[in-house]
C-alpha cells in the first residue's frame, strides 16, 4: 500500500523481503534476503536515497545499517523502544505519559513479586515480538501463575495490570524533519482473540483526541520521529491509557486511503523524502473491516455502495491478515446502515463487533 | 493509473505495449510488441481472462483478435466508430444526438463542395489518428482551403462547421454488461493549443448535466457497451453539441481519482470484470492541472494543502502529457483561492486559463 501510494509521487521502490512472494514485490524490485542479513541490507543501500519499514521488528543492527548509509526514518531509537515493551513503558513514564502499571519479570519469584505490587488481574506478556494478542496470558488468579510461566518463562517478560477498558482506540500521526505535525482523526477499534476486525475514525469526542494528541506530541518530540507514528490506548473511564505503539503505519489507520485527503502511506512517504504534508482531514464517515484468514466473496460485498476493496494478495494461512474494505458514506446513518448489512451478511462475530462501534464513550 | 486502481481488487496485469518503457510495465507482465502484432496479441490472450484499451487507436483486427479469444469490453464496433471521425458523426447523427454541420472530403473539388454547404469558418480535420487539435485546420477564408489541402489532402478528411462555443466539457460514464450506468458530474475543461489543461467537474448546471446524461446513455445503448466512455462536448447557448467521443478512461476524468468515490480506472475495472460498480458521486470540489512537457516542481506546488500528485513515470518529451495534479477543496472559494496560487505560481497562460473555469456558463 505504502509502495501504491507512493507511484504517482514518482517515487521508485526496492524492497527486502526474506518472501519470493512478498506482495510489494512486484511494485518494484525485490531484495530477497533475511531482515538480519547486513550484506543484502548495504547492497539495497547502495540503490536508494531514503529507506524505512512497515513492521517493527527489523532487527535493530539491520536498521543501524542502513542508517549509516543512508537518510533513514523513523530513528533507530523509536524503533528499538517500540520492540520491547519493557524500554516502551519506561519511556512512557519517563515522559509522565499515563500507561498501567507495569513489573519486569525474569524469574519465576520475580512474577511472584510483581504480582504482589501490581495484583491480579494482571496480564504476563512477553517483552519483544509479540503481536496480536500472541505471546501474553491474562492472570486472574495465582492458580494461573505456574501455567503462564511454563509457557512463557523462556523469553524475557513483563507483568502489567490489567486495564478494565470500556473500548479502544489508536492515533495515527506524522511529522516531518523541520518538526512539523499531523493529527489523523482518533480512531475507536474492535479486536476479536487479540486481533483487530474494526475500525472506525472520528467518532470519539474533542477531548480524546487532546489527550491523544498531547500524549503523542510528546513522542514525536521526544524522538525527532520523522515518519508516522501510531499510538494505541485503552479508554478507561474518560481517560486514555497507553498500550502499545507503532513506529510505523498501521493496520488501524488504513481508513486512511478512503476517507482521508491524505493518506497514512502518503504522508509517511512525503514526511520521509521531504515533500510538504498533505491533509489529514477525513472527507467522509468510514468503517474499516480486516479480513483475516480468508478473503470474503468480493462481488457480492461491493453491491454496498461506498465500500472500498484492498486484497493484499497474499497467500491464505490461518490467522494471517489478507486484506480490508473501508465503506465510506457522507453521514452517520448511511455508514452504519449500510455496516449493518455488510456485518449480518458476513455474520459471525461480525454484528456483535459492530454494536461496539456504534457508540461515542 | 488503472492498474493501480486494479491491484487492490485483487487483479493481475498483463500489458501489450511497443515500448520498454511503457510505464504501466513494472505494474504487472509488459509484452513488448507492436499492437498489430496479432501473433504477440494472440499470446497476451492466453494468459488472461478480460482484455480491454486505454487509448482508441489499437488497430481493430487486433482487438478483433483478441476479442474472438477472450472477455473484450468495450466492443470492437465502439472502437472502430470512434477511431473515424465520419462513423462517430453519422452514428450521432442516426441517433439524433446534435452535431455540428459536416461533410466527407476526399478531393480537391469535394473540399470546395463541402465548403459551399457548410460554409465558412469551418474545421477540415483527418478522420482517423487526430488527437490534441493535431490533423486539423481552421478554415476562415476560401484562401486558407488550398494550404490545408496540401497540409492533409493525402488523408481521408472530413470537413466541420466551425461552433462557436463558449465553453468545452465532457461528461464520464461507465456501464456494465447487465445494462446498469452510472455518470460523473459534467467536467468543464480548458485546453490549449488543442491540448487539455485544466478541467474542473460538478460545475455545470442541472440543465447541461441532463443533456449530456440523455446522449451518452443512447450511445452506451446502442452499443451494448460495458466500461467506461468518455463524450466531448462543445457548450453554445445553453445546449450541448458532441464534439468527440473516446471509447475508454480519458484524461477530463483523472480527477475522479482524488474527488470521486470511486475513480473512472476503477470502475472501468469493475464493469469488464463483472464486479458491481462503485458509487460516482463527488466528494469534493476539485479542479486538476495536466503537466505537459515537463513536470513543475513538486515539493514548492505540495505545500498546496489538498492537492494531489500524479507522476505517470515518462520520459519528458515536448507536447507530452507527463502527468497531473488535482485540487480537492471543501468549498468552492476555498478550491478557487487554491487554484489561483497554484496558476500564479506557474505563471504562463494559467491564470487565463483558469479563468475560464470560473464561471457556469
Amino acid at each position: 500500500m505504502m509502495a501504491l501510494a507512493g507511484i504517482p509521487l514518482g517515487l521508485n521502490f526496492r524492497f527486502l523481503d526474506p518472501s519470493a512472494h512478498a506482495c510489494a514485490g512486484p511494485l518494484g524490485k525485490l531484495h530477497r534476503a533475511e531482515f538480519s542479513d547486513l550484506l543484502a541490507v548495504q547492497a539495497m543501500a547502495s540503490e536508494i536515497d531514503v529507506a524505512t519499514f512497515d513492521f517493527e521488528n527489523v532487527p535493530a543492527d539491520s536498521a543501524r545499517s542502513l542508517a549509516s548509509a543512508r537518510t533513514f526514518h523513523p530513528c533507530v531509537n523509536a524503533l528499538e523502544d517500540c520492540q520491547d515493551r519493557l524500554l516502551e513503558k519506561r519511556l512512557l513514564r519517563s515522559l509522565a505519559i499515563p500507561v498501567a502499571e507495569f513489573q519486569p519479570v525474569s524469574s519465576r519469584t520475580g512474577l511472584l513479586d510483581a504480582v504482589e505490587k501490581i495484583g491480579l488481574p494482571a496480564v504476563l506478556k512477553i517483552r519483544r515480538l509479540g503481536y496480536d494478542g500472541k505471546g501474553q496470558v491474562l492472570l486472574n488468579q495465582h492458580e494461573d501463575l505456574e501455567p503462564a510461566w511454563q509457557a512463557l518463562g523462556q523469553s524475557d517478560l513483563i507483568l502489567e495490570a490489567f486495564v478494565p477498558f470500556t473500548a479502544e482506540c489508536s492515533l495515527i500521526a506524522v511529522r516531518n524533519e523541520p518538526g512539523e505535525v499531523r493529527f489523523w482523526p482518533l480512531t475507536k477499534n474492535a479486536h476479536g482473540n487479540g486481533v483487530l476486525l474494526l475500525s472506525r475514525p472520528g467518532v470519539l469526542g474533542a477531548d480524546l483526541q487532546a489527550q491523544a494528541e498531547d500524549t503523542v506530541g510528546k513522542l514525536l518530540a521526544h524522538w525527532d520521529y520523522v515518519g508516522v507514528l501510531a499510538v494505541e490506548f485503552f479508554i478507561l473511564q474518560g481517560r486514555l491509557l497507553v498500550n502499545e505503539m507503532a513506529p510505523r503505519v498501521h493496520n488501524s489507520g488504513h481508513w486512511t486511503l478512503d476517507a482521508s485527503v491524505t493518506s497514512q502511506f502518503e504522508n509517511h512517504l512525503r514526511a520521509i523524502c521531504g515533500i510538504p504534508l498533505g491533509d489529514t482531514t477525513m472527507t467522509d464517515h468510514a468503517l474499516m473491516f480486516n479480513w483475516i484468514s480468508e478473503m470474503p466473496e468480493m462481488r457480492h460485498l461491493l453491491l454496498e455502495q461506498g465500500l472500498h476493496w484492498h486484497d493484499y494478495g497474499k497467500n491464505p494461512r490461518p490467522g494471517r491478515k489478507l486484506g480490508h474494505a473501508t465503506l465510506v458514506a457522507r453521514n452517520e446513518s448511511d455508514l452504519m446502515r449500510g455496516a449493518a448489512r455488510i456485518a449480518q451478511g458476513l455474520g459471525g462475530r461480525w454484528p456483535e463487533l459492530l454494536a461496539r462501534l456504534d457508540g461515542r464513550s
